[in-house]
């Protein structure tokens, strides 16, 4: 069976994904009898019509002569963004056409109404390669864990944000440094905003949630928080105290309430998440009954990423991306309720009494200390004191680091890093 | 969409699968609309009847009454073993029926003819369980990664020996009281001639070897070596040297011929293979265009693996398990054949000139040395020598050894383990 598309987008994942359909979609083709033809590709962009000439594929420069073409089976939307991409997307199903995207920013965003019209006109939406890349997360979960009640996801879902955390550790420079090598090879954006905020992960979390819970967060109300602010300090006493700090997303059900949040952890070393190294993906997922489950692959950059978009274009093709009908009432939690352990570094000045101080506020606010190292003494300067807390309450904590903040021992703001002991 | 199935065999896995559709079938149903009603469950051992009747479940002696039911939509073999699970699988497809099945020695001998059958008169079978229990391996390689040109597998695909190399490891204990603990443990069958000797994950590689390249191997002809003769001494040696051992099944494919193995390998510390604990599975893949990706999980256990039997139900209902349409001409490579990197143990006397006759017959056979140590001085007992070389021909090393172990100031055989540089 021939299945005609066509691409919206000859960005890098669009050329990637045309190279790889010449190159791979036989073997896709001797494996499942689906044959893909591509009709045409479109770019607002008309200079990319040098690029769908060298790649001998036809160039169009409105997306609307491909979603009315009434040829084309698939519509593989591979621009990002909101506008544009989410008119494009609707207008295909609405014209009987299967969508296949990469478009994790929109699906967060407009999820719900897209596969709503997806349910409605009974086309499949195809939506692998928006998150985590090359690794078959979405229909391993899906399909694989259909039966699966999902507790806990601890995802490293931004490749960008694990380079750069993985390279401070191994090169100990500061931030700053890594991020503009990321830059110069090609591994974070110009503008990398999106990614080192948090935001990309936020995205495929909320992903994540319809797949795993059916429900879709509003990802303005999930706290993200980014890794701008981890020194290479906290790094160094991180590992001292046997932990690597990792961003995470994270996802936690307990009964009818979901606990969702993006932010930079502290992660037993010898877990496998804590080994995730260089700009790779990872999902660890805590389920039953299928126990506990580790995926890891590449997660971002066109070649890896066209391995999606192809299974998927095969997969709208023969029906094996199935709509998830589930629907579920969860309540999401806000993140002052929630109940974890902390990474507190104070910059403190090297006194009597400053550790009497720090600790009565914290009791106040019933948060105990599991252990506390100052990690030099220096009369002149101000050193630092590395607390790690036992179970407390988030909001308990913002409270006593508040007032802790103003202690005139203590430079403010002191560092808070959450752990996840897996 | 009511499906009824029948289940054959009601064992650890069986009674696990029944446990299982109660608790979480309504959470599929959910997602996916299909509700899955158990008709019945058989056992040619008639106490079984005790087990069925708590879980309120028909219970029928003869698994003819199952497969000749009309009602019943899909066949669930859990029995295990070439026979007569073979005639029930072939019976059940000729009545119109899908198959689902954990069942990995049959595939791996008689698959061939099972799945031309299911072609033949248009049937699934589902085998996601036959492999790595919970962790959705034949779903993610068949749909999620189908246009990818698989270039290598190395799969640790048998709980039993990656628990027992692992707890030797950190218990120093020696193979056989470890192997004594797993069996107390329920870790390790009675007789653990298949998982020890390597045969299971033989059977799975088999498998493994069909989803990926369209080709089913001749068990008989595929060289599978266990662990049973791994001893602390080289658990310990390879660490020192920075290396894990691992039972390894690995597929390397090379323009038309494939190279397929199962043996224990010396894994670099730091791979993710190394890193795998106790008894879980773990298959890393090489591919293009989606790169490197691994998968982690729950290899057996009646719980786990049921996931994986409920996830077939449901896929061979909804018709997403697609029969693989892969065939290609691959040729075996005989191991003779292999090239690889060594790790060599002797046990030799201390005397001079011992380091010159091996190094002599190793150059005779063009096979050069990377690393040497001797580890203890002694003139009384033997010592350990361990020597780690470059890549050799396999054949080439076999008849250095042989040679090796003629020497009078060698302990003979000598220990010999394949390194694989992931």
């Amino acid at each position: 069976m021939i299945k005609k598309i066509g691409i919206i987008g000859l960005g890098t994942v669009g050329q990637a994904t045309v190279k790889s359909i010449k190159k791979y979609s036989s073997l896709a083709a001797r494996r499942t009898s689906v044959k893909i033809s591509i009709k045409g590709v479109c770019d607002a962009d008309s200079s990319k019509r040098k690029i769908a000439k060298k790649l001998s594929i036809p160039f169009v420069s409105d997306a609307k002569s491909l979603i009315n073409d009434p040829e084309i089976d698939t519509i593989v939307e591979l621009i990002g963004g909101i506008n544009p991409a989410k008119n494009f997307i609707m207008d295909s199903l609405n014209r009987g056409k299967c969508v296949v995207t990469a478009n994790k920013a929109l699906l967060a965003k407009h999820g719900k109404e897209i596969f709503a019209l997806a349910k409605k006109v009974k086309k499949s939406v195809g939506f692998e390669a928006s998150v985590c890349g090359a690794i078959p997360i979405i229909k391993s979960i899906s399909q694989g864990l259909v039966c699966c009640d999902i507790k806990k996801i601890h995802g490293i879902l931004n490749g960008t944000t694990n380079y750069i955390l993985y390279k401070m550790g191994q090169t100990r420079a500061d931030f700053y440094s890594v991020l503009r090598e990321a830059q110069e090879k090609g591994l974070a954006e110009k503008n990398p905003h999106f990614d080192i905020d948090g935001i990309d992960s936020l995205h495929k979390l909320c992903i994540l949630s319809y797949i795993c819970f059916g429900v879709w967060p509003t990802p303005e109300k999930v706290y993200a928080q980014g890794i701008s602010k981890i020194s290479l300090l906290d790094i160094v006493y991180a590992e001292e105290l046997n932990y690597r700090i990792k961003l995470l997303a994270i996802a936690k059900k307990e009964k009818n309430s979901l606990d969702l949040r993006v932010h930079p952890a502290l992660v037993p070393i010898g877990h496998s998440l804590s080994e995730v190294s260089l700009a790779y993906n990872a999902v660890h997922l805590d389920t039953a009954p299928a126990g506990e489950l580790l995926f890891e692959g590449v997660g971002a950059g066109g070649v890896a990423t066209s391995s999606a978009v192809i299974s998927d274009i095969i997969g709208v093709s023969l029906g094996t991306n199935e709509c998830l009908k589930n629907t579920r009432e969860l309540s999401f939690q806000d993140i002052k309720n929630i109940k974890t352990r902390y990474y507190i570094r104070l910059m403190a000045k090297d006194e009597p009494g400053v550790l009497a101080k720090v600790s009565k506020i914290l009791a106040n606010f019933k948060i105990s200390i599991a252990s506390v190292k100052q990690k030099e003494r220096n009369k002149e300067k101000l050193v630092p004191v590395i607390m790690l807390t036992h179970d407390a309450r988030e909001e308990n904590l913002a409270k006593a680091m508040r007032q802790i903040d103003q202690l005139s021992v203590i430079k403010n703001p002191s560092q808070i890093i959450r752990i996840e002991d897996l």
